[in-house]
């Protein structure tokens, strides 16, 4: 029914509403993109209902939307289209940082403007507002100011997504409080998380009540070859949608994060919710490439971006997870000793002592690592853990082997930054409290970088870490830190849904099941960084810590521990998992001890002009080549699950005049990530765009490459860089 | 069994143990004070069990204590005594400000060391301590640094208060989120709040879970004599007390007000609970005149307590009350326009604009009254109300039409301070997000002291007025205004419980039904004010805001409110409710009109180096004199209930030596609250202290007094002070 403009291209905004239809009455509309195909009715009882195919494949069948209301009832049925309206729009725009230096943002979009009545037979107006891509589509709901409908509670949002089938799926348990369950592979009808939940004590906190419910980016794939990722964009003022798995009929259903009383979200007019979406395609790459969550969101708030600096960093942290230091002075674990500063007795076992830092800090400046994050630096940590404890941290007092001074000195004389660490011990209440005096102290003291961490039940109590409230809270601290010109890492915040566009100073989240698992956990399976791409990272960048060198961890007397890839998997992450903060996670005397594989560290970018995704399945491998920012040149990682492969890598997006130096930092032929998982081999060779990289991955393993444009004296040396 | 080395009086703290007792069996603990005798024993099941005998009249029959701790258990039976102690105690100390110059902490305490098997059968030492006064009891459970009880959460507090028969009772319902209903005289046996809570509309928040529950300072009187008061003292860390009524037994027992989980405390070791109070006379005015629950409070905290002033204020604020301005600016009252400051319409009608302003300083300049508090002057009261919205008030955000620098000087140039007005819409988590940065702003701006308010639900949602969570709000909100050296009075706060003496800047609060009431409700019955000052009054100071001339409020078209006094009654009481904060409430074009009855206003103290409680019935009559600090001349104030009465009022109190000029404030003969309450009389004589004034008080009238010392020139004309 709609027309649309022919596509039209321009770095300039371009809004058209073609359409307008008043009073229409019940009829289809229908929007075509490419190979989507999207389908909007309200059916004979008056519900809402959309349905999506891909290439005529039915990727989402007729699913019913609506909306409960505090007091004004449960809007599912009895809707009437007021008007309906049409635009197309086409704009490019340039990231912060990023993948790739432009961003498409395509899509045409339908709304639909509806109203329904309340229970005591009002007249509720709601939007209803679809953007069609290329790749997927978009929708959310939105409330324009009306009369009967001000301050309002929503106590559920009615979205269904009714597959055809009983997929392949990559869920984690739908948790109110974590996502740092480790994947499972299942069918649909295979949901049930009780079993998993129950098992993993090694996640501090966790909530499920719904034990078919799982969290997105949910990953599917159907027998037909096609690719389905649900999540949502643009997470604001509202809780996190879980999905309920009908496991008859293959429904899912939203599962919004409640606060204490079981409500969803305390809103007002206007008010839009964030938008649904649904990737697809028959080629895994394009789920990993895909831009539409960064498009469905707003645009940088943040006039000033210069002090956002994409950067790597090593820091006082793995050490303390493997047992070989504390985060805590004392190191009694007693709450009758933690307020009592001036009489803690030093354990010996800190980590985040003066003298420490600096061996960091000289390891950094010597490597070309921009920065040092320290964690432990201050009191509270002899009871900060599982105490539901309010008043722990205060981020200004440091431990009295801690020297904020001296260290600023000391790393800015070397040129490297340190990195602030709030640890917030899920008492949120009191960070809150003390943000501005912690950011000042920051500022204060030459900090422009902070890593936070919500470890624990929090505070306010009645809240989880994926509700409204604490939604609310990490985007706040996104704004103040930006207020502050402060880069934020948020560790354990409710995962990202695209939000680094609009606040790029928040560069990272934890949010999911990150490294640090394999040094005092069962820890990751080996498949587990082939699954996070098309997981958790479609929200945003991660900081997963990679770059473990020492993986069997009976140096720390911890036999029955190990990271479960190889060395060369730990170099490839820098490259398949995406973030503008990468950290050098192990300990840097590990380094030290093989400087040469450190030296793809040393060399990698972490801001890039272009991003190939050469080939992927989920839970299986993923190749991924990247341009650095600004360079002709560019960096390969390659990685495979529990499984040994061979993949033919081309390189035809090389620049076709030009040689490279490759460099691959590869398994070598024995290794595997349980029995052999530090052997590694590195070699040097001359490619150009007809190359095919015959990449040999062991089992967990990976491989890493820099591809560096050559020069003339690399190439009038020719033999230097013959390999086998 | 304890023997007491003989009173000491001293001003120097003294405290002396004289006892320990070592794995006692089974015994009685006995002390006596005065008429008061307290017992302690453990019963045949191992519960502790008190008592309490005045005149040897039974107070409190054997009591059963005890406490539940989560994962530990119900710890009420099965205790051992492991050692005793006691304790003689009797200090003088100077309050910052008060009702008297100089305080007597006069008691002898008995210490009680208890362990008790928690579920798992592990010894858990739990202290009780009894400290026995003159005038009463005060007792709490403690908890010392031990072995197996670190960290814990406090389910339930098992205090019984066994009382011997059905007495009359002065109560208002047991409500977690508030304390603004009118009083009901009942017998215990009657004690129901169902329909006193479903009808009080005019509280806007409310929460009653248990409808035989009833709040402290609870008053009662016995048939044999015995004024006996329950309350607590030194609400720190803790939730408040309500009190579940046997109606059957008259057995009253703790009510803690939880959390959103239904949790009571969060709190680790050393720990201790608020002083549970009992105050015991058969005289009434022994109640009012009580420091027990002053001296069970810790020592001020402030160390240069010289920005602390007793003050009197006007205030752009009565004005809003009766309907004649708003509080907002655009009038509204719509959330989709409230964000959006630069875009909103004045009303015309909205009261705190500068030149509005300026008046109220004129006002106070030209009569001696410090301070002008203005509300409504900052953006976010067009939505502000009944919304549980979080982000209302930013606190540095004027209306257009109020000017805060041009104000700052003019009160400047005149000799007066503004009172900020900080309202949070009981949205606590904005307000502490912003506390820092709004006290700066008063300080920037020349402010000294803040009036906040919580009218509305509590958010972080889940909490309520009167938990622990809220509790410690009002406290660190206490400590953190000392800070910046800025007084403090809290509207919607927990009831006071003697916190003052250790944050003597948090002046005041409201926590009760105050004067506003009558602007717009059913309003507050002619004894009301005969009963606070036994009930809520034992625990603090009230911002009650008397002084309202225009009794009637027919001329701001409201013919069915009233304020349920007579003018002299306002004006009595200034003296008979204590506060160092006293507002002259009424807007001061009424003033101007009356100005020979400002007079009192004018001249009445707010700070004390004497008081005498005349003669005192709660629920009937009170008349109280004191002694204004640091001079020879006094105030007096009597008012009563509905009931017209004559009260002979000696005024022996005063100096024998000294002539005095009385000024009289009386109804006038026909006056009356309902019929003719703005009738009064003013006299004038020369008085000693053999004079009986004789108060004839109309029906819901008062009386109220200057004595000043006369200096000769008065003695000489003589004459002019002949009244008939």
């Amino acid at each position: 029914n709609s027309k649309f403009m022919k596509n039209l291209k321009s770095i300039a905004l371009l809004s058209i509403f073609l359409f307008i239809y008043a009073n229409v009455s019940a009829q289809d509309y229908t929007v075509t993109k490419n190979h989507i195909k999207f389908n909007f009715f309200l059916d004979a009882n008056g519900t809402p209902t959309y349905s999506l195919t891909y290439k005529d494949k039915v990727v989402i069948a007729p699913s019913a939307l609506g909306i409960a209301i505090m007091d004004v009832g449960k809007l599912s049925q009895g809707f009437k289209v007021l008007a309906t309206e049409t635009e197309e729009f086409n704009q490019n725009w340039e990231p912060v940082w990023g993948e790739v230096k432009s961003i498409k943002n395509d899509y045409k979009a339908l709304f639909v403007h509806l109203k329904a009545l309340s229970n005591d037979q009002k007249e509720i107006k709601i939007d209803l507002i679809f953007k069609v891509f290329d790749d997927g589509l978009g929708f959310r709901y939105a409330f324009p100011i009306q009369q009967n409908l001000n301050h309002f509670i929503i106590t559920d949002e009615l979205t269904n997504f009714q597959l055809t089938a009983d997929h392949k799926t990559f869920w984690i348990p739908g948790d109110y409080d974590t996502n740092e369950y480790p994947y499972t592979i299942s069918k649909l009808s295979d949901v049930d998380v009780t079993s998993l939940s129950k098992a993993s004590t090694e996640i501090s906190t966790r909530k499920v009540v719904d034990i078919h419910s799982v969290q997105t980016p949910l990953m599917m794939k159907t027998v037909d070859g096609l690719y389905i990722n649900l999540h949502e964009a643009a997470l604001v003022n509202y809780p996190a949608m879980q999905l309920h798995v009908n496991r008859d009929n293959f429904d899912l259903s939203s599962n919004l994060v409640p606060d204490a009383f079981g409500n969803k979200a305390y809103v007002h007019t206007p008010f839009s919710t964030p938008w649904r979406t649904i990737l697809v395609s028959d080629k895994a790459p394009d789920i990993l490439a895909s831009k539409m969550i960064l498009n469905l969101n707003e645009p940088s708030k943040i006039a000033d971006p210069s002090f956002i600096k994409p950067q790597k960093f090593v820091g006082v942290w793995w050490e303390m997870h493997v047992g070989m230091s504390t985060w805590d002075y004392a190191g009694t674990q007693n709450a009758s000793t933690a307020a009592d500063v001036d009489h803690l007795k030093a354990s010996g076992k800190h980590g985040a002592t003066t003298q420490r830092t600096k061996k960091y800090i000289d390891f950094a400046a010597s490597n070309g690592i921009s920065s040092v994050l320290v964690e432990g630096w201050n009191v509270g940590w002899e009871d900060w853990f599982g105490q539901w404890k309010e008043d722990v941290f205060d981020f200004v007092t440091p431990y009295p082997d801690y020297n904020v001074k001296e260290l600023q000195d000391y790393a800015a004389s070397k040129g490297v930054k340190i990195i602030m660490h709030h640890e917030t011990s899920a008492s949120v209440t009191n960070y809150e409290r003390q943000q501005d005096t912690a950011y000042r102290f920051m500022k204060k003291f030459g900090y422009d970088a902070v890593k936070s961490g919500y470890v624990g039940k929090i505070i306010p109590r009645g809240e989880f870490h994926d509700g409204q409230w604490m939604v609310n809270h990490y985007i706040r601290t996104a704004q103040k830190t930006a207020d502050y010109h402060i880069m934020l890492d948020a560790h354990e915040p409710v995962r990202p849904t695209g939000l680094h566009r609009t606040y790029p100073n928040w560069m990272a989240s934890e949010a999911a099941r990150g490294n640090e698992f394999n040094a005092w956990s069962v820890g990751n399976p080996p498949a587990h960084e082939t699954i996070l791409p098309f997981t958790r990272l479609i929200g945003g960048p991660m900081d997963y810590t990679p770059g473990i060198f020492r993986i069997k961890l009976d140096k720390y007397g911890k036999p029955e521990n190990q990271v479960h890839t190889t060395l060369a998997k730990q170099l490839a992450l820098y490259v398949t998992l995406y973030s503008p903060l990468q950290m050098a996670a192990d300990i840097i005397e590990n380094y030290e001890e093989k400087m040469d594989a450190f030296q793809f560290i040393k060399d990698v970018a972490v801001d890039w002009d272009d991003t190939k995704i050469l080939t992927a399945e989920p839970g299986e491998y993923i190749a991924t080549a990247r341009k650095a920012k600004g360079t002709n040149n560019w960096f390969l990682g390659a990685i495979t699950n529990q499984d040994s492969r061979k993949l033919d890598l081309s390189l035809s997006f090389l620049d076709p005049k030009a040689n490279y130096i490759l460099t691959t930092y590869a398994d070598a032929p024995k290794a595997s990530w349980d029995k052999n998982p530090e052997a590694y081999d590195i070699k040097k060779s001359i490619v150009n765009n007809k190359t095919i990289l015959k990449a040999i991955l062991a089992n967990g393993g990976g491989l890493a490459a820099s591809i560096i444009l050559a020069n003339k004296n690399d190439m009038k040396d020719l033999k230097k860089y013959q390999s086998k």
